[in-house]
């Protein structure tokens, strides 16, 4: 899943990311919450219809942010204050709040209010931490459950939305009039502890939920703790509901989680990377803006299909990072999108042909 | 014609601009110059090659940038040092060495290096620099006679360039062994003065060149004068070339001045306004950063069919702009693009109606 923070994966045209044949697209609650606001996103018809994306969105909770955002945070069991990065006003989030606002921005997937647990940290710090969540995750289930008919598009026939707003919600396959709802997801925490995670998937599972995630991870612990904490904890989720990987990774990562079970992921490298000039090739990853590339009139990546690599040459785009143009950051996004959309696409056809004639040499899939 | 100063209208991809239907952009051999220099796009096979351009391409003389940009500038007889704005560098500009940088940066059409005089000045200040501006014309034109074919296409066979400059060598027209050359254009100078704004024409007409511009206009004078002095000029250049008015304006002058005979025209203004939320729409200027347009769900013109207007409602460009999103500085590059090429469209338009049917009511042009 791209990251569109605000409602847009920064720099790119709606059109270009439907072009890219991204499916589904994240959304940060916190930054929504602040600009333009939840209100001003529910009238608009929600993400949808705010931004003019058909296709499928998923927003956080807010909790990941607000953690490792800001200094000035105090956790209860409640929930959590914390100060707005852009004015330092006050503001506050619970279980209940994050749901009311993710009900109001309109996502298709939305996720339960969690506690990201730091790296490290004691073994009770992590159960306490683990502990809350769950019991934060069973009051987002039940405000959810009152709530969740407060979705946008319900609200349409009662004060029709404009023309644009009534065209997206029309594409989106929401009759205004219906009673679809959104999906809301689990979180499994835990830490670093494989029991402390069997324990919090299997207490979560028993709450019930559509989806269910792994939060807490890639945080800053090595590359194989990451590894071992997910291919342990995946064995504990249920096989026939989707699996997402919170926060991860390089294109060698989300090839090698997928293998592992992981059905989604999102992460900001793609797109980060590329306002870096960073760039991952089928030959490797370039730093766009070394002088090496300054008279190279070879595309980017010669085996990548996308329309920067068979446009433009890397002595131009080296041309445009090095003087600061914004086409830079528009045309590496694109491409890094591309390379990251196509990783995923052969994924898939890798385990469908590992379905298809069990060639499980070429994939191999655990059942859990 | 869009402007595009380093190779790039900025944050538009090539593909958009031809989306869009420009047939033509400018590129300033200033900034070209200082990066990523000449040699770098020569080699590329010219700025067709480099941007990925097929479609034509005009370059200033760097005289202008040269005037406007620096402070610290010599001007002698034979040319102008000048320090880079970028690094304080110290660099010098002739007409031969301009002609040079043009023909190595392989435009289609390039400009005589001239001396753009400053309002207000001394009819005897005009004077000098006027008769300054014939003198660089006949030496640029006799330096542009010597070495024309020494374009980056006409070296394409001695060192045959790698596919993606070849592919643009091709689509752009130019035959890898063909003898195209460019158009060089002589430009007008003469300050606000009728008289030797005539002199000026009529002594670079006498020169010889397949193309005129008129410069040193929108430099800080009152409309009411730029629009005399251009009606008065045309009147003295040929009406089977094409007469170019340089760095106009908005969307009101450019259908006025090709009411009055003008053929082309460059502006910033489209581009430039848009990164600072200024757009240009049917029913008038909209500062889209206004808290107004917070919940506008409306299109930002309803009478246009590009399609950020197609697609995007003033609320989430609003909001966009009031996030520094950068997506907020293309969706507005491509309105406001989309608004000019679509005023340009309707002149011509009016053009032929009035050149077919003699409706001289819909559209009448001075006969110099």
């Amino acid at each position: 899943m791209p990251v569109g923070t605000l409602a847009s994966v920064k720099g790119i045209p709606q059109e270009t990311l439907e072009e890219l044949g991204a499916q589904i697209i994240l959304g940060n609650t916190y930054h929504l919450y602040l600009r333009p606001g939840v209100e001003i996103v529910r009238r608009m018809g929600g993400l949808h219809g705010f931004m003019s994306w058909p296709r499928a969105i998923l927003t956080d909770s807010g909790g990941f942010q607000v953690f490792s955002l800001n200094e000035l945070r105090k956790i209860t069991e409640d929930g959590v204050t914390f100060r707005s990065h852009l004015d330092g006003s006050s503001h506050f989030f619970s279980p209940e709040n994050s749901m009311a606002a993710q009900i109001g921005l309109g996502a298709d997937i939305i996720m339960a209010f969690d506690e990201c647990t730091e790296h490290p940290a004691t073994r009770e710090r992590v159960r306490e931490s683990m502990e809350l969540t769950v019991r934060w995750a069973e009051r987002s289930k039940k405000y959810f459950e009152e709530h969740k008919h407060e979705v946008p598009w319900n609200s349409l026939p009662a004060s029709p939305l404009p023309t644009l707003a009534a065209q997206n919600a029309a594409r989106m396959g929401h009759p205004p009039s219906g009673d679809s709802t959104q999906a809301l997801f689990g979180i499994v925490q835990g830490g670093m502890d494989r029991e402390l995670r069997r324990e919090s998937a299997l207490r979560t599972i028993e709450l019930g939920f559509p989806g269910y995630a792994i939060g807490g991870l890639s945080v800053g612990e090595p590359r194989e703790l990451t590894r071992e904490i997910v291919g342990s904890t995946l064995g504990h989720l249920p096989a026939d509901k989707p699996r997402y990987l919170m926060g991860v990774g390089t294109p060698e990562e989300i090839a090698e989680y997928a293998n592992l079970g992981v059905d989604m992921m999102d992460c900001v490298l793609p797109t980060r990377a590329a306002r870096h000039g960073l760039l991952f090739t089928s030959e490797g990853k370039i730093s766009i803006k070394q002088a090496r590339y300054a008279q190279d009139p070879a595309p980017l990546d010669p085996n990548c299909p996308c329309r920067v690599c068979q446009r433009y040459s890397r002595a131009y785009l080296r041309h445009l990072y090095a003087s600061n143009e914004v086409l830079a950051q528009v045309l590496n996004t694109v491409h890094n999108l591309s390379f990251y959309l196509d990783t995923m696409r052969r994924v898939r056809h890798a385990i469908s042909l590992g379905e298809e004639s069990t060639l499980s040499v070429v994939w191999s899939r655990p059942k859990p």
